[in-house]
């Protein structure tokens, strides 16, 4: 006779969950006691849930399926809120158990003890809060359904510790997700239209449309009819390098996204939004369409968007094939490394089947250009803007594919919300080469700081943007989490350190001195 | 003329707000800017928001007034709320500044855009979204005022990033705080009463009532009428050692409770409620308070418990004075380190005047014992379950009062959640000496896996509370971090470290490695 625990246990394995990221406490021990009765979970432990989350998000987006994660109580779920963000951005699947207090305790307002219904409801989530035993394997299954329909998102299941150690619980079969619509002819026969209209037009790609089908597609459409193909600036996981149509990022400042959309008369987007700045800045309009363009939806995330893509191809490129990058890795450069020659190393020595979750930053800006044509690769952005995504993603991404190498390109300030990940990284023996780019500033907010048009700054708003005073020596820092790792001053050693990273088994960091443009 | 920022922070400062600590985005530059027009504040810059709102908690501990934090955006505050509930519960005001998109931005749903008054709801804290130049500063004195009013709260000011930035904005002169009630006199005779029954009767002290002058008076009781004082398990800010009546606290497990409490018929409660579980355990109860026993409230923390317990002191007690501990400390012990012997190392080495963050969780079952008679100090514990504290509230009580010496009493586990507050330190020259007690467990999980009922747990189990594998060096860690470390494997060693240490300036960690009990 199964508890409570070993049924949602059983009934998350049976609907395909493989992997929980775990940080338990009290309320969840029986949970972790049923992990022995159910050996198909793999259980994994993170020292933070912010590290739990993130590795969740980064294991859908490679598994294309949910992993669970266990959190404690609503503190528990309130540490793991922000990657959950990220999440909700990525449209990741991701099925959060989150214990709670047994039912009968929670009226006498124990510490721990808080409303977490209010912080799942941020996540915008599915969420229930199981109420017995012949009902939370029902639940679960119901969980991972709601995860995996329409693009994907976050659901939330509460356990109260009653439940989970009450006998005579019963698992469930799997639940089927909804399925995404099928695209709409005469949407697609219209924006065909327009294509042929002759007018300047832009094709905005996001969601499921970044990896290799839907950009091939986009491709064939932009050969045949001279479009403008973009794809949205924090895409959760984006497919490029030799043999994939490169299709350059909408950029992220205001700027450079006004250059590439200038003069266009019809933006169509396909898996995403119209773009809007990521802030508001004083006096510079938040809408990034131009004045004037129309915008045309091909397909939203409700809807199999690839398949739109494919068949709006068919109708304004029958012919036309997709045009693959030429394989082109840079030179190896010499000397200091700075802003931009660091990736031009990643660029000439990234393995194949690469996974790269990019948390660079400000430091990355320029890397896109240096990968182009390097073997291709999955990049992993940081979708939600929610900082310390990068290392509890690359956790993910390296479960879910284990024999590929993963990459994490990591900007310093974002490192240290959710360093721990090192840890997860070190104890799961994962196939991680951590770049760290070390350049001792927020310097993305020195930019912004300018750029909000709060001027230069005094010395007081230097320091807050400063992170010189100590330096951080994160070479060290993973040591002690028990990851090997290098310093990198020069191009020839991040080139010699990297190399031998990817060849070798296991995590690495390598801590390299990036002077900040800023 | 000022902008909104600036009259924000002008207000703050008037309203005795001295201290801001910091962990600012693009929609929070335009405050960061102020920090240079308005001098008397201080930015204190953090890695992490847990570790600024933590040390908010810290510093309202200490200094009795709040600090202010900066936080950006929901995903900020979302990253800070797990040590917004301890200060939540700890009754410690704090007035979180949480950056917002322009108002006209928002309805983009720009990807850092999320629902920021559903995460300040789960604060329990008064919340208000600014709307106006003309209002920031009248909205920022109510919050300062909201915040110390009652027992004291988390006070949350969103601040849209065109309020910051927009001209025409004035500050507000200090509103006056809610006073608490003065105690009821009928209720105050009649717990003398009961005091005179000679029943067996416990007096459990809490919130205000652990300085000096509430467990003065609760001892002039205890002596003059034989009751039982007890102090909550969790103290906010307990004043201890050498000089000041020694009150035990009430035992975090459910038996030690039952056994301070047994055989009593009244329980009188003091700036605090009836005790119960921590956790839910089956079979078990959840009320500690024995059967029959009868429970009088002589004081909420709406009212001035200080004073009801001296009012009671003086109706039952007139003539009694309060009985401080004798000054004895432990001898210092020798040989290799264990989950005992640690804690007569710092009950004998104490210095004057310290200031103890205490998250030393298992680890720390022994300590009262040892450091009972040690100089008079401040024990700051963690007051709603929501591990990674430590370090940030020693951040804070160290900027509270720079000439005393903070002691962090760090478990490993816990450390691992804001680590990155060791930063602060460092940078700020705090005087902090961290003892990280490293035992590579979660400890308290292994003793809470059986408390539970859910056996000892197979292996699998045994691999989701084990932090051995990589184990942690927290020297190294720290050294990442600035933070000048050593490793304690003797009580030789750790006497000298720690002597060290706290005579130098500026922080230093100890890696203290005691095997652990369970």
């Amino acid at each position: 006779m199964a508890n409570g625990a070993q049924a949602l246990l059983t009934t998350l394995v049976d609907c395909g969950v493989q992997v929980c990221f775990a940080n338990p406490g009290t309320s969840e021990m029986h949970f972790v006691a049923a992990l022995d009765a159910v050996p198909q979970m793999h259980g994994v432990l993170c020292l933070f849930e912010g590290v739990a989350t993130g590795a969740a998000d980064g294991y859908a987006r490679i598994a294309g399926k949910p992993a669970a994660t266990l959190l404690h109580l609503g503190p528990g779920l309130s540490n793991g809120l922000a990657n959950l963000h990220n999440a909700r951005r990525a449209h990741s699947p991701v099925v959060n158990i989150i214990g709670d207090h047994a039912g009968y305790h929670k009226k006498y307002d124990a510490p721990l003890e808080s409303e977490v219904e209010s912080l799942t409801a941020w996540t915008h989530g599915w969420t229930r809060r199981t109420t017995g035993g012949d009902e939370v394997g029902r639940d679960a299954a119901e969980a991972v359904a709601a995860s995996l329909t329409g693009p994907g998102g976050v659901a939330n299941l509460i356990l109260p510790a009653d439940i989970s150690w009450g006998d005579g619980a019963t698992a469930a079969a799997p639940h089927t997700p909804g399925s995404p619509s099928r695209p709409d002819p005469a949407v697609v026969a219209e924006i065909a239209t327009v294509l042929g209209s002759g007018d300047p037009v832009c094709l905005l790609l996001g969601g499921p449309a970044t990896g290799a089908p839907g950009l091939a597609a986009a491709d064939r459409i932009a050969a045949a009819t001279g479009a403008r193909t973009l794809v949205e600036t924090f895409p959760a996981r984006l497919t490029r390098g030799a043999g994939v149509p490169a299709i350059e990022r909408l950029g992220y400042l205001a700027e450079q996204a006004g250059a590439q959309l200038d003069g266009i008369k019809h933006l169509i987007v396909a898996g995403t939004r119209p773009p809007v700045t990521f802030f508001a800045y004083p006096d510079r309009p938040s809408d990034l369409v131009p004045d004037g363009a129309v915008v045309h939806h091909l397909a939203g995330l409700d809807t199999d968007v690839v398949a739109a893509l494919q068949q709006l191809a068919d109708a304004v490129a029958p012919d036309t094939a997709a045009r693959g990058a030429p394989p082109a890795v840079p030179d190896l450069p010499d000397g200091a490394l700075d802003a931009h020659n660091w990736g031009q190393v990643i660029g000439a020595l990234l393995p194949a089947h690469a996974i790269i979750s990019d948390e660079s930053n400000t430091s990355g800006l320029l890397l896109a250009g240096a990968t182009a044509g390097s073997p291709q690769h999955d990049v992993l952005a940081l979708t939600g803007g929610a900082i310390g995504q990068g290392l509890p993603v690359a956790v993910g991404a390296a479960i879910a594919a284990p024999k590929r190498p993963v990459i994490a390109l990591q900007a310093d300030g974002s490192a240290a919300y959710t360093i721990s990940a090192l840890w997860t990284m070190a104890r799961e023996g994962l196939n991680i080469t951590v770049v760290l780019l070390n350049n001792n500033a927020y310097a993305i907010l020195r930019m912004e700081l300018a750029r909000v048009g709060a001027g230069a700054g005094g010395p007081k708003a230097a320091q807050l943007l400063d992170l010189a005073r100590p330096e951080m020596d994160f070479a060290s820092i993973a040591q002690g989490f028990g990851v090997p790792a290098t310093v990198a001053v020069t191009c020839e050693e991040l080139a010699e350190q990297f190399a031998a990273a990817v060849a070798a088994p296991g995590p690495h960091l390598i801590d390299a001195r990036i002077p900040t443009a800023f």
